[in-house]
């Protein structure tokens, strides 16, 4: 079977080299260049998008911001899973907002905002302080302000009108403004949804941010209750868009209680570890997904934890002679801040885990890895 | 890094998956067309042997029945690991016969026979029943003989003589006669030595053979006393060659004790079980160690087993439905008998891994599986 993926970044790959195995060939359309790419050599190429649909027994994506002109020829192929409304909605807070609320899942309070009318209403009716998002393309840390008091309003809304300006989407853009959560922790769920509706999610993963961008995800399999709310929003959202394939979503635990932040309707660099933690990884879950084979389990193996790489281009060899660390590169140029890969590391129980995870850490540079060394060293 | 694999089968496809994640990239010399492809594309090509060494930062192999010309070329680059000595060894049954003698490892009783007269006289010095192997090039079951009464002896050696006659290798061929075990059961190990001398054993793998060829493993680590032999085998076998890299030794079980039956200098099918089974895959750990990176932990994580594909191009897809169940498929074309894919199942522990083994001998047709069921009944 063939798979083409729309984006050709480090998940593709990571699509194509789960594939390889089950002889499903994946190749990636590159939505800079317009043209369709061997993920695992992108030097190879093998022509225009029209060419890529033809070749393809299933079309999906590795992330939510593809232009809709696209999705619209790729839906109307009949092969794109999931379907262009659930990319859409993970590329549009304002259609993730009304997801959540008809499929009754628990969010943050909030209001769409496109004007300065609409800002000031959104101050008065929502309490202080708020977080605001644009409502196309913003992630990682882009695109979002927050206002912790009144007298910031001004300056916001100017940096908000550039912003919206400036915008180059296909769509017009706006700005979600929530009430921001007193959150203790982050946390986050991958899940997969065949075509027939079948539902697994994996084990929660607990997510370290550093600079607004994901550093360290801890697997771990210890959260009951928090497991079972978690799986429930996950089928609710999953089935309000009849997803197929993996789909990621990201709480705020508050107390007992999951909050939505926001959804991905895609494999998510929060279940990275699933390579090796899970009986089944995200990527070939999804790959299955999409191309209509029986999904995989989704058990945790062991507690595993994946730390980014971001903005480095190696690591110490001796970080290989850890036990149970894999190093996942993406072949990727060195760029600061960047994605260029992650390291997986499992322990046969959590203490065996955090104390590979503290070698790791004092192997690591600090400046290469602002942070984790902190972060790790406070589970422990 | 770059690695050049002599041989373009599925064990460089394999080693070349197990690379990208390190951002090592693989090429594989196919002998047959004498060009250099990419073992995950095999319709790329990159040139001839010359081209493929210079790209390289390491030269190995995949197999051991390379023309000794082109190892001469590889080892004068300095790049060829394990040495083109150990290669020869695993492709000839007179030099791997005298290294087990060297090294004090046990194993069968032998003579090297190429005439009529050798062969009486190892009638003669050694126990009937005999089993006569090629000393070049056989391997899954061709080019053996059984000599079980001295009736035989005619008819057998007029095969051996057409079989030596026909024979197109590049060296002088030969018969091992060895006097047959009569063993309990087969077993293997893989283990991975490092450029330092470093050396890792996998635990111990049971193998079942359908028609001279593997058809299951399984590793279940509960052999303790036979995995401490088969380690100090493995050493002593990897240092007398100063080896580099994953190599295998195949051994029989008599009673509590193992005789080596042969080695294979390069990662071998009874350790394809590793890629769910273990901390680190045979691939990547005999990637890593011609690349003088860290070999990786070899520990178990679960009880796991490997299925040999052999001939079929097909499996049903509820076979995927099975918890902890990975299929890996070569991309090769069907042909009979051929290795065409393997299926990996894991178990918490071996009560679950053989409820798991049972559901999918129960599934797989036994036209293409044959006495895979039965193997697989008689271990519950």
């Amino acid at each position: 079977m063939n798979v083409l993926v729309l984006g050709a970044g480090q998940l593709a790959r990571m699509m194509a080299l789960a594939s390889k195995p089950l002889n499903i060939e994946v190749r990636a359309f590159d939505v800079g260049s317009n043209q369709v790419v061997d993920p695992l050599s992108p030097n190879v190429t093998f022509g225009d998008l029209a060419g890529g649909i033809e070749f393809s027994d299933a079309i999906t994506a590795e992330f939510e911001h593809i232009s809709h002109d696209v999705l619209a020829i790729c839906e109307a192929s009949g092969k794109l899973y999931p379907s262009s409304q659930s990319i859409k909605t993970g590329g549009d807070r304002r259609l993730e907002k009304t997801l959540l609320e008809n499929a009754n899942v628990a969010n943050a309070k909030h209001k769409v905002v496109a004007t300065r009318e609409q800002f000031d209403e959104a101050i008065n009716t929502l309490t202080l302080p708020l977080i605001l998002k644009s409502a196309l393309a913003g992630y990682d840390g882009k695109g979002q302000w927050r206002l912790k008091d009144l007298s910031q309003a001004d300056a916001i809304w100017q940096d908000i009108e550039t912003f919206i300006k400036e915008d180059t989407s296909d769509q017009p853009q706006a700005v979600v403004v929530e009430q921001m959560i007193p959150f203790d922790r982050e946390v986050s769920m991958v899940g997969v949804r065949s075509k027939n509706g079948e539902t697994q999610s994996y084990p929660l993963t607990e997510n370290h941010h550093t600079n607004g961008v994901l550093s360290v995800s801890l697997a771990v399999d210890e959260y009951q209750s928090l497991q079972k709310q978690a799986s429930e929003a996950f089928e609710k959202v999953a089935n309000a868009l009849d997803y197929v394939g993996v789909l990621a979503i990201e709480f705020f635990q508050v107390g007992d209680s999951l909050l939505v932040n926001e959804i991905a309707p895609r494999v998510h660099n929060s279940g990275h570890w699933t390579q090796q933690g899970s009986d089944t990884c995200q990527f070939e879950n999804h790959v299955r997904a999409v191309c209509n084979l029986p999904i995989g389990s989704t058990d945790l193996v062991r507690p595993t934890a994946m730390v980014n790489i971001l903005g480095a281009d190696k690591v110490p060899d001796d970080v290989l002679a850890i036990p149970s660390v894999s190093v996942h590169w993406y072949g990727k140029t060195k760029r600061a801040g960047r994605k260029m890969g992650h390291i997986n590391v499992c322990g046969k129980n959590k203490p065996e885990l955090l104390t590979r995870l503290t070698k790791l850490a004092s192997i690591l540079p600090e400046c290469d890895f602002p942070e984790v060394a902190e972060y790790i060293n406070q589970l422990t």
